[in-house]
């Protein structure tokens, strides 16, 4: 057998566990499944309407409980932990990591808590407290505290004697031994590489990196991927304000870091929880949808409170009502535009108060010179239709107007939302729209009214 | 020294590093920029406009210049490569990893993509030519060709020797050995943490884990992607059809795709590319942007069509003009967020064919409760403004209407746009808001025609 003839792709493999499910196969199913990877039992749970849900969560064995528990997005995950008994649960939290238990037991009922806490042994115990003691999404609640630590005055010989005394191994993701001096305090690293292609008779300290710096536990988690990425790391030494070492940070926490950043940013925008489970139940949805489309309603409304203004001119020339709309349409897009690569620029560090001028002048002769283009040609497929010059020319300049003032919303906005605290890439896109749609109607209907009427 | 206070945020030292090249203190610039990772560099580089950008690249030491334009966004690599000439460049590209060059010689002019190619040795001209073979996108494309392979017969103490004889030391992010047999076909791969956990004296094969299935070079980055997230690994080796190693890929490649993959999403949906520079030639951004606004125009301009079919209904009811853009805004919004799950769904792989007849009739359902509500509140608000309950009954069942065709629209769009090999992520926000533009006027101003006039 070639390993390459094993490897199917996720999308083939739950299509046959699909189709296995829908024969009925119950036992052929459940073998299936427990032959995939947690992850991906979680992800295939994640992909399934309700009932089927169920039905295959019923099948997993309870061993791989936990793991998939933590790999699930919160919406499931409470769904299904409703649904377990006080004994289930404590069984699957049982054999997590610490970072993974963590963040599980702050989902569980008070009552089972508790009861996961008798569970644990002493050291467990601590190392939870320590993990509870930071938010989720800081370097000190994504790390896990099982580290190896060596110290630096011992050789490379002697590392690896002890190295095949441990009992259990070395953890999952281990690319490095961490160097600690006699109060814990971090030092360096030992990459196995280096243990395995140095002279046996060196000291760690002769061997160590010292390169790779320590990650404060208050980092947030955007800091932390950003060094990931950018040192090409696998795993990182997580200490406290006194450079005491407290855990480790490994890439595959990292990984879904960026990923659940990356959701939030595209999902935000919809007015969506990037814990959205797609197969939510009905009511739970459209309770969720209702707010959002509440508050986009209030922006409509208030819209069409300053076209009611101009009801009078409306009336007399109505070919306005028949184009108003181009012009609040061309500045919701264009702004849009500008919006988004300005919340691009904040999530990834590169827009800061020291560039932010420069995108803005930038962004302004980008739709100076794009309103010039399609004021002419707007203004062109107006003269033609309503066979009226004038009304070409206030379109022309409505739209101008427009354009400009999308620029200024769109380059601004998401710094000055940051600053007060509101998240950019949930309110952006409704705070632009509602001015590009106020500022068009009120630029198109009073220009008409002036010249016009 | 502890390391902690080392670790300076990103941020706080781009801030420091721009303080320094304000004052003119070039050397001392210099100084900070070389002691930087490449990758730390290229985003600075990203940040800043052009005229800095020009200043900082002036400053990089020359051995980073490869290093740094791979980890650059398109747009920002063409322009510095631009100002670069073929001696610089043929030493830029010496040090690179093969799929580091792979991807970036496909960027030079084509007269100095021969020289670089006579600067090769052989065996490194081989290996690009295999990373050439395949598509940027995917496996083959990601992988790397700096693989350690050992021999499943040979015992952990010979390889633990043959390891200290390597004249380079491991290539970085090796977290495992690949196991081949005589013929290059991928068997497994040796961990390095079980080489150095288990007793010397066992063999390859004995210490060996069989779990990790080899990825296809035919792959695409998501499905890569995937394995990765879903299987936690570091370290993945590539095979060809009949199982022969071709490579290896590591993490840091993967993170860069997960990146990418979710910027092209976010900024997609904008009609923006995801190597937009923030600080692109004006002339060049005015010209992409324009291409976007004039699809844009047309739907705007086939809405106000629509409209301009009911003239004479507006002529005599002009509170319908006031109100039409509350109809048609309601309905972008909730088929946005239809849209932006079905989206997300489709890129992590949870919707399919399988399970979109589950998803339609929920968001269908989801409509049907949120348009009763917001009709009934938009229709008080109706009655209430212009005191009429006909108009007030007319926009109501119009938002119902509007509803119910986002949330199909929004549902079956993505699929449907995948199967014609169109990216939703692109295409999908201007279908659906000329859908609900068109049916939302319609709608509403066909049934005002029908009943009001």
């Amino acid at each position: 057998m070639t390993a390459a003839a094993a490897s199917t792709t996720d999308d083939q493999r739950f299509a046959d566990l699909h189709q296995v499910l829908e024969q009925g196969a119950m036992r052929k199913a459940a073998r299936m499944l427990n032959a995939l990877q947690p992850a991906e039992i979680a992800h295939l749970l994640e992909s399934q309407p309700p009932n089927e849900r169920e039905l295959v969560w019923s099948l997993v064995d309870a061993e791989y409980d936990g793991e998939i528990l933590t790999s699930l997005n919160d919406d499931v995950r409470e769904q299904l932990i409703s649904q377990m008994d006080a004994g289930e649960l404590v069984a699957a939290v049982g054999g997590l990591d610490t970072d993974d238990l963590a963040d599980l037991i702050q989902d569980l009922p008070v009552t089972i808590t508790s009861e996961v806490l008798k569970s644990l042994d002493q050291q467990r115990r601590e190392r939870l407290q320590t993990a509870l003691a930071f938010p989720e999404d800081s370097a000190g609640g994504l790390m896990n505290t099982d580290t190896v630590t060596v110290r630096p005055e011992v050789t490379l010989d002697v590392v690896m004697r002890y190295l095949r005394r441990l009992k259990d191994g070395l953890p999952d993701i281990t690319d490095n031994l961490i160097v600690v001096n006699r109060e814990g305090s971090y030092l360096g690293v030992l990459y196995l590489t280096d243990l395995l292609t140095h002279d046996p008779e060196e000291t760690v300290a002769e061997a160590m990196t010292l390169a790779v710096q320590a990650i404060p536990a208050t980092w947030g988690a955007r800091e932390v991927a950003t060094r990931f990425e950018q040192h090409d790391l696998v795993t990182a030494p997580v200490v406290d304000d006194s450079g005491l070492l407290l855990g480790r940070i490994t890439v595959d926490d990292v990984m879904d870091v960026i990923r659940e950043e990356a959701e939030h940013q595209f999902l935000g925008q919809a007015g969506l929880s990037e814990t959205e489970d797609m197969f939510a139940p009905v009511l739970l949805s459209a309770r969720r949808r209702a707010l959002w489309l509440g508050v986009n309603l209030l922006t409509a409304f208030l819209a069409a409170w300053v076209i009611g203004r101009f009801e009078d001119t409306i009336q007399q020339v109505v070919a306005l009502a028949v184009l108003m709309p181009v012009v609040a349409s061309m500045g919701g897009i264009a702004g849009t535009q500008t919006l988004t690569l300005a919340i691009r620029g904040l999530a990834i560090g590169q827009l800061s108060s020291k560039n932010a001028r420069w995108l803005l002048w930038k962004e302004l002769a980008v739709a100076a010179i794009n309103s010039v283009v399609w004021a002419v040609v707007v203004a062109a497929v107006a003269a033609y239709w309503f066979g009226d010059p004038q009304i070409a020319l206030v379109i022309g300049v409505a739209i101008t107007i427009n354009l400009l003032a999308a620029a200024l919303a769109g380059a601004l906005l998401p710094m000055a939302l940051e600053r007060f605290g509101i998240d950019p890439a949930l309110a952006g896109g409704v705070i632009l729209t509602t001015v590009t749609d106020v500022v068009g109607f009120v630029a198109f209907l009073g220009l008409a009214t002036l010249f016009l009427v």
